[in-house]
């Protein structure tokens, strides 16, 4: 543990300094811990691809990337001090942080729990700034992180804490628009895709109780998608398998590849909704007629307010939902990037900092 | 009033023989009143744009145009003949006819009311064939029908009915979605496009009590919109103007041109939902983040079932609301359909069959 002094807490963590620089140790100062204020020491940090389109500036202009940048929005780690007025948390809990770290908490959005959409913009865990719109945010590739007690959740679970770290991201994607749809007992859940989203999907709905099926275009993923819960598997390559892909009541569209969404579309039964959560580069040509006949429905889903998170991670403890994971050394985040793109990892890297 | 014999009922119609001819009298023999049929004098039918559409072939090959061909599915009429086994409807009443005339009556969709899904595939009123898939339908471009009191509504008028015609295809169309997603007191409604199916929505909206705006590329539709009931206008390519199209809980998007769906889903409030009833003729790129940011929502609606088509025709007699149409005779019926080609109409062109 390292004490939080007035000046601040001294941090190490792995840095890039530009779109094409490779990661490596960067020290920096975190905020003393204030009255409301939790210190964490991080153990775990899971590698989510849009960790990787902002190290590289992939989504400028939109989202300008800050260096240096210390990426990661998948935390896990355990409570080493409090500050005087925190309730929530005590020294020993393991907790996690997700996307954001702060937001106005004054807003429609914030006063609603889904403080992802706050007004003034919520301060993101990484590559933006505190609410001051000064400081910068650094995520965590590093060993601590200070955050108010509000914005940091409770993790039910000491054992397979990597596995963990992922639902700060990909688990409250997934189980967001699953839950909000409706996906449960007696409905036909279908996931395309499967990846670092698609995995969770899998797991959450089979849990939800819905019959699941995964769409995919790896007939090798077969068997995995089997063991993560799957139902039925459809390779919608073949001909003969993709013809039972029909009559689904909600698709997770997870696939960040350039992809038709009218074939998809073309899956959902009378008044099914198809959930688009991964985000292709180039925008995808809509035919209206695909959602016009059988009045169907595509929606967009972001991320997970604070109080949904909670309730995710309490679900996943509840349900031994973990992600599945491949740990590796901060020394090999370039060699996780390049796979990841690839699809080369089953399911999610996550980074051990505790050993860092 | 003509008898209905055991040979049929001799019907005199108005039929194209192909997608370039032109209109002209076309005799043909409806089937005879059955137990359960009612026979209808026609007197007036709307001139929806998907009459144009298939008269001229312009949805092949996916839907087909059999010709000859007698359009029209906004139908309302007077009740001359009911079959022995009839008991809503007697001689005298007013009725109407939709899109659709007959269904499996079986299967999910039409045990619950949503027979315009018939897994079998419904009848059209047109330019297709009854349930034996044989005999042809021909619309309401004629003076007559003989229909299944199953499939017949009721309307609660005598007065006006060219403007209660159009509601039995523009009607549905737009108070179908728009229940379904909560239009209503509170709700801020947009209505994008202001035709036939636009003016409709105006009204609709306003009726269920929500803030109607009207989003329009033609800045001289302001005066119109604003007397159909709509709160607000706004010229969208009017920079000034279009800054203040933004939170709406709600956009009814009616427009047929091609347009940027991308543009629109950016004047969507929080969970906003944009209906798409408008068909453009070419697929519209739409890129994941324009629903991702906001957990936006696009979704399609294809006109409705009989329960509430029933259901929009008493809403709308109750609070008055009826379409405004232009009266034309049989012979002006090419004209029509150029000039709704142009939007030249406002809003409906209904063809006065009662006098034909």
């Amino acid at each position: 543990m390292i004490a939080a002094e007035a000046q601040g807490v001294a941090t190490k963590g792995f840095a890039t300094h530009g779109p094409e620089a490779k990661f490596g140790p960067f020290e920096f100062t975190r905020r003393s811990v204030g009255p409301k204020d939790v210190l964490i020491d991080i153990e775990y940090c899971g590698i989510c691809h849009s960790d990787i389109h902002q190290a590289r500036a992939e989504w400028e202009p939109v989202i300008p990337s800050i260096y240096p940048m210390v990426p990661g929005h998948e935390i896990v780690g355990r409570v080493t001090q409090v500050g005087g007025e925190v309730t929530k948390f005590k020294e020993g809990d393991v907790a996690g942080i997700g996307c954001f770290v702060d937001s106005c908490r004054e807003c429609p959005a914030c006063t609603t729990g889904v403080e992802q959409y706050c007004i003034k913009g919520s301060a993101q865990t990484y590559n933006s700034t505190e609410m001051d719109r000064q400081t910068p945010t650094y995520g965590g590739y590093s060993k601590h992180y200070v955050i108010d007690e509000k914005y940091l959740l409770n993790v039910n679970a000491t054992e397979n804490l990597e596995g963990v770290a992922p639902l700060l991201c990909a688990g409250i994607t997934t189980y967001s628009p699953l839950k909000k749809w409706g996906a449960g007992p007696g409905k036909k859940v279908a996931i395309a895709g499967l990846g670092g989203l698609g995995h969770m999907g899998v797991k959450i709905a089979a849990a939800m109780g819905a019959d699941v099926t995964v769409l995919s275009t790896s007939p090798s993923k077969e068997q995995d998608a089997r063991k993560l819960g799957a139902h039925n598997f459809v390779n919608i390559r073949d001909e003969g398998s993709a013809k039972n892909a029909v009559g689904f009541d909600i698709i997770l569209d997870t696939i960040s590849a350039q992809h038709d969404y009218n074939q998809y579309l073309g899956m959902l039964g009378l008044e099914g909704v198809m959930i688009v959560v991964g985000v292709p580069t180039e925008p995808i040509p809509l035919n209206a007629f695909s959602l016009i006949g059988g009045n169907k429905v595509l929606a967009g889903s972001l991320i997970g307010g604070i109080p949904e998170t909670q309730e995710m991670l309490d679900f996943c403890a509840e349900h031994n939902i973990v992600a599945d994971v491949e740990v590796i050394t901060p020394a090999r985040i370039e060699e996780a990037y390049d796979r990841t793109v690839k699809s080369d990892v089953r399911y999610r890297f996550v980074i051990d900092m505790k050993n860092a």
